[in-house]
């Protein structure tokens, strides 16, 4: 047995002056020889390990060096240092491993820029940037689970290869373990997919939903968490190939009981990592605030980070329905004034710049805007009574724009075939889909949350590639 | 608002004698005009609710059908009948959807079979097998994100989309964008990759480990849960084209800490579902036990599930190394009596019918084999004193073999580029990952559970295609 050592997080969080206790972890830095900040990843802070001079030989002095590991005994004393309660006078020290500072690429004089890391990935956990986003992308992840569970929801992992395209929109990457050269093919002369692995044409899911409503349907409210894939050519600060998202599912939820569930969780999210994850937050409050200085006055957010998730805590979600938020983008001086790049009307698939002005200089809150035209929504949102628009819902966030994408589902058998028909989906491919309208329809509702774009938000990070561990985007897939 | 209701797990396990109540759900059976079993997926427990002779109209009493979903307010009162305390007698009734008992697939006078079920895998949640499984694989996946976040593990998404084999092993499938028809091709006349989506050829991640120790680096204790492949043309009851892994990785860990964590963890899945399951376990062990007495004596388990459950929560795993594994078997009468189809000598990768004598007749409860040949194991495990043997361990359990796969991994990166060199693994391609043994290498763990054996060890079913939602195996990708 080896691992008898205590967590950084649980000695400096705990009263163990006195106490004999082993740590282990990564040196931070080195000052005189004397001092260690040791961390182990529990937390930014690091713990103060204080070797007395001369207690160790000269060539273990040198091995001392930002990154090396080691493992220390050593008593838990009271500092006397600023900034720490507790550290650890060494009473042993071994290298498990050494770190050459001449090639770390770490070791550097000046703070690494996020771009570099990003470029180092496999590296950049081990800084205090990346450690706090991690932390927290980790408990968002376990809120999510645990908000989900007390209320009695299933898990449900829905499938990642898929032969169906649940949006009916988005290109997809393909599946297949057939060869490029030569690849099998039928008396037509068309490849034959038939040969394929599944006996058919696949490719990676881009929503569970479809699959998510077939279990709420049995189990009244389900949930996905997973995967989910894009094979979109766009380079830009919000986009992945590869993304995780969760998509909830209700039985017996109409549009209002919708919007209410999704604020409640995001709410839940943002509230569980206040309290448990206060120290990151902080530190990325406060990276936040020094990027912020170095941007024009008239740029720099009205609120620092802890700031604006209280705010969102505290406040309720604007509710507009889309015919209303076209009616305030036309009064808007920046349409007056002609300040919006893309025209505003009844109809559009309203566009960053707009939904921004509604969030970040209208409302100046998150806003949950419903009722879109059924033209730019997907066929299975559930058609109003004025046959214009259906039960979307899309919450905008300050700074994100769209983390929610929701609706109440069509139920009614007819209307969703015509609508099907009206969009050229083939209902035979998903006649599993309306056997769920054939057999005991109910009203349902379910949204889609992106994962990274809860991550961004609570983070304040502005690159959605700073917010999963290793992102994939065009001509992009490192580790 | 609509969803006013309250679940009927939460209503039979109240005492909400009196109340008025609004409940929803599907119809199971309707009895005498007067009895209707509903079932809303939060309990395979049905709320029986009474209809007064004479309240209803022959045409809705008509549509009350198997399948149909219900709204209905009504008064708690404590019921008359056997086997349930309380029951809702219906002030009103309201049809949500239709069930045509003429077509609906779950309408059958006999028990579907599971084979049947598989084929209507989109509908089979609807019944009380398949209420349970999944209820029960939710709270396993609860209990997971649960034992690891308590301890203070970082949940790593590793990638899905990767351009690296991390076993070195194992048929993957690939990711394209690239056309079957005219892909582009080099000046040589090969596919070129630098053309599809990430600039190079990529495929489905068969493990997430590699990247888990990257995290271990930093966070000392990491772990991941996510969809996994194999591209292998394997229909068995054990096998998936798809399927969900949890690998953890733990810094400063020995392979003695790897086997108590990999046993603390077992134990506190089976605990937490033991606790919060007991209705489905209950239901699976006696369906378990009906299927049992259709086997002839010889075959029938010893144990019946609950009892097997308590069994392994109670008793040490056994720990035995490979070298005495091959013993015992060589020393038994199995083996003397040329029962065994494969043959047994040191050096062999055991077979099936080996595991599953060590577990089930010679051990009769879980067994961990550590320290396995080098030849048969991955290039990262670490190589022990002997120069023959890995510190690796395999978990194997009752009925299912092996359940756990894990290591200690070689931190030394001579050894490690030793064993890559001999099993012809570039480590070029593998530079980052080599990166942890250069810069603050520590003694690390880690293993792999597939989540769908541990779900079938705990509901007691033996195809794995059912403790899954929507199985992916060769020529089958439906739903």
């Amino acid at each position: 047995m080896f691992n008898n050592r205590i967590k950084i997080k649980t000695l400096l969080s705990g009263d163990a002056a006195g106490q004999q206790v082993t740590v282990m972890g990564w040196v931070r830095s080195f000052r005189n020889n004397q001092f260690i900040a040791l961390n182990d990843g529990s937390t930014n802070n690091n713990l103060q390990v204080v070797v007395e001079l001369g207690q160790l030989d000269e060539p273990t002095l040198k091995r001392i060096t930002t990154g090396a590991s080691l493992k220390i005994t050593g008593q838990v004393v009271e500092s006397l240092g600023k900034g720490q309660k507790l550290e650890v006078k060494a009473t042993t020290l071994e290298i498990l491993g050494d770190c050459d500072a001449e090639k770390y690429p770490l070791q550097l004089k000046n703070r690494p820029s996020l771009e570099y890391l990003r470029e180092i990935a496999h590296l950049r956990f081990r800084t205090n940037t990346f450690g706090a986003i991690f932390r927290v992308r980790h408990a968002l992840a376990f809120a999510i689970h645990e908000f989900f569970n007390k209320q009695g929801f299933v898990y449900l992992h829905t499938p990642i290869i898929t032969a169906s395209d649940a949006e009916g929109a988005g290109e997809t990457f393909r599946v297949t373990t057939l060869p490029f050269d030569n690849p099998p093919r039928t008396a037509a002369g068309e490849i034959d997919f038939a040969e394929d692995f599944f006996g058919k044409s696949t490719n990676l899911t881009v929503s569970g939903q479809l699959e998510g409503e077939l279990g709420a349907m049995a189990f009244s409210e389900v949930y996905t968490f997973g995967p989910t894939f894009r094979a979109e050519n766009s380079n830009t600060t919000r986009h992945l190939a590869e993304f995780w998202m969760i998509e909830p599912e209700m039985a017996f939820y109409d549009l209002e009981d919708n919007m209410n569930l999704a604020e409640a969780f995001i709410k839940y999210l943002i509230g569980y990592v206040m309290t448990n994850n206060r120290e990151d937050l902080e530190f990325l409050d406060q990276r936040l605030a020094e990027e912020e200085k170095q941007k024009p006055q008239a740029e720099r957010s009205e609120m620092g980070l802890i700031e604006k998730l209280e705010f969102v805590l505290n406040n309720n979600f604007e509710r507009i329905t889309y015919t209303e938020a076209i009616r305030i983008l036309l009064d808007s001086p920046a349409y007056k004034k002609k300040k919006f790049k893309y025209d505003v009307s009844w109809g559009i698939d309203m566009q960053s710049e707009h939904e921004r002005y509604l969030v970040e200089k209208h409302f100046k809150k998150p806003v949950i805007v419903t009722n879109y035209p059924k033209d730019i929504k997907a066929f299975y949102m559930r058609l109003n009574d004025d046959g214009k628009t259906v039960a979307a819902m899309d919450i905008l966030a300050p700074g994100i724009g769209e983390i929610v994408g929701g609706s109440q589902r069509e139920e009614r058998l007819e209307k969703l075939e015509g609508r099907m028909h009206d969009m050229h989906i083939p209902t035979e491919e998903l006649n599993w889909y309306l056997d769920t309208r054939r057999y005991g329809a109910v009203p349902h509702a379910g949204f889609g949350l992106g994962f990274e774009r809860i991550v961004l938000f609570v983070t304040g990070m502005t690159n959605i590639r700073d917010v999963i561990p290793f992102a994939r985007t065009p001509k992009n897939c490192e580790f």
